[in-house]
This record gives structure tokens, sequence and C-alpha cells, in this order.
């Protein structure tokens, strides 16, 4: 059995996940429900190390108000090499109109048509990212 | 307050989401743990309608184990139009050569050098997959 051969991934350090996760706005969140994980595509930004979305009303946001912890991925191609930052922590609903302009998430445009929308926080517990050597998609 | 628009997604047949994700092999798998949920890119194939991913040895696959339940999402770009699939399904650990070779995992490239792979399945419970007018990212 011959396997395809990469070199092990960089580990990359906090400033660099920030600085990668900017150069993207979609990403995907990872629930828990009680049927077990659930994972949604998002559209996203970074505001003082700190992930906010956007998201229509129904399911998503029920399960973050049940399960506030939640795991965020996003990936990319820079210089030629994939990465893929993991940021993990707890999601709460912005509530009031101050927060949501401070955080610009209301100039988030989505992917989703919708009349209203609820505005979700990140705040991040932990960060981590690799970089693969082996450039797997260019697209 | 403005919010840019979009048209609300279309909704994908089962037949559809298949052929969507034999056009990439880079997806995201969603675990459940003590902590929370966690999240990791992989490298994936199709095959009979199955999810199959090579793995490095460790937490990736432990979880599996004590969690089998898992969330697999995938997107990509076609028609100029973005597109978004999930698998929920069992993840299990293919323990036979001849599974392994039967799914042609051993062939698949992964984003990790190791010397060590292990293979695991995932058997759809459910597949659901969308599509969205406003394209939001062409890389």
């Amino acid at each position: 059995m011959t396997t395809p051969q990469a070199s092990a991934p960089e580990v990359l350090d906090e400033s660099t996940c920030w600085e990668l996760l900017a150069t993207t706005d979609l990403g995907r969140i990872a629930i828990s429900t009680a049927e077990g994980p659930d994972i949604f595509p998002i559209n996203f930004l970074v505001k003082d190390r700190e992930i906010f979305f956007s998201s229509a009303p129904g399911t998503k946001l029920v399960e973050l108000t049940a399960e506030p912890v939640v795991a965020f991925e996003a990936d990319g191609v820079h210089d030629r090499k994939r990465w893929s930052v993991v940021v993990r922590g707890g999601a709460t609903r912005l509530s009031f109109d101050a927060d949501i302009t401070a955080a610009g998430v209301h100039e988030l445009a989505t992917m989703t048509a919708t009349d209203k929308w609820n505005y979700v926080r990140i705040a991040p517990t932990s960060i981590t990212g690799r970089r693969f050597s082996a450039l797997r998609h260019l697209s």
C-alpha cells in the first residue's frame, strides 16, 4: 500500500491564525445537539480577536442558546499553501444594537436572504492553526 | 441598518448533493467531546454514497471511538454559485485491509505526513445541501 507523501503540518502561532482568518469570510460552526454534532457554513468577520456572524432565525440559534460552546473552522490558500484555523469558545447572541454596530457585523453580507437577522459573537477560549505543505486545493 | 441582499438558498436533492461532494476532496468533520464540539479539516472521498477519510493516529480517532456520531461538511463553487453539503451519520474505523482497499481510501492523499494511517467510514443517516445565489468566494 502506498500513501502519497506530505511533510508534517506547520503549527501556526496565534497572531498568524488571526491574520489568516482575516483573509476570508467563509467559515463553519460546529455545535453539539441532542442528536450529535451538527455543522453549518457561515459568513463571518473578525474584530478584536473575536468572531462575529449573522444568522437567520431557526435551528442554528436555538441550538446555540442551549449549547453555547462552539467550534469554528475556516481555511484557505495563502502563498500556495493551505491553512486551517480552529477557534473554540462560547457563543452569545448580541442583544444590543450598539454591540452589533460596534462589531460591524450588520454590514456582513450573508449567503441567505431573510428579513430578520440574529448576530452572534464567539469569545475564543482557544485558537489553533496549521499550514500544510501539500497544496490540495486551489479553488 | 442596511443588509446586503441575497435570495433564499436552493435546497438540493440527494443526488445533487452526492454529485457535488465528488467535485472536491476537502471537508470538515465535527465531533462532540466532553469539552464541547470540535472540528477538523480532512481529505475525503465518496464511494457508494459513503464518506471515507484517513487520519493520523491521535485525538481525532479517539474521539470518534467514544462518540461515533459525526457531522461532515464540504463546500465549493460550481457554475458560479457556492454550494454546501452536510452529511450526518455514524463513523466507524475500517479494521480490515479488504475494506480499505475496496473503498480506495488508501490512495487518498492527505495533508499530513505520518507513517501510520487510520481509515474511517461515515455511514450517512442524513444528507442535506444548499446552493447560494450570492457567490461569496471564488478562491
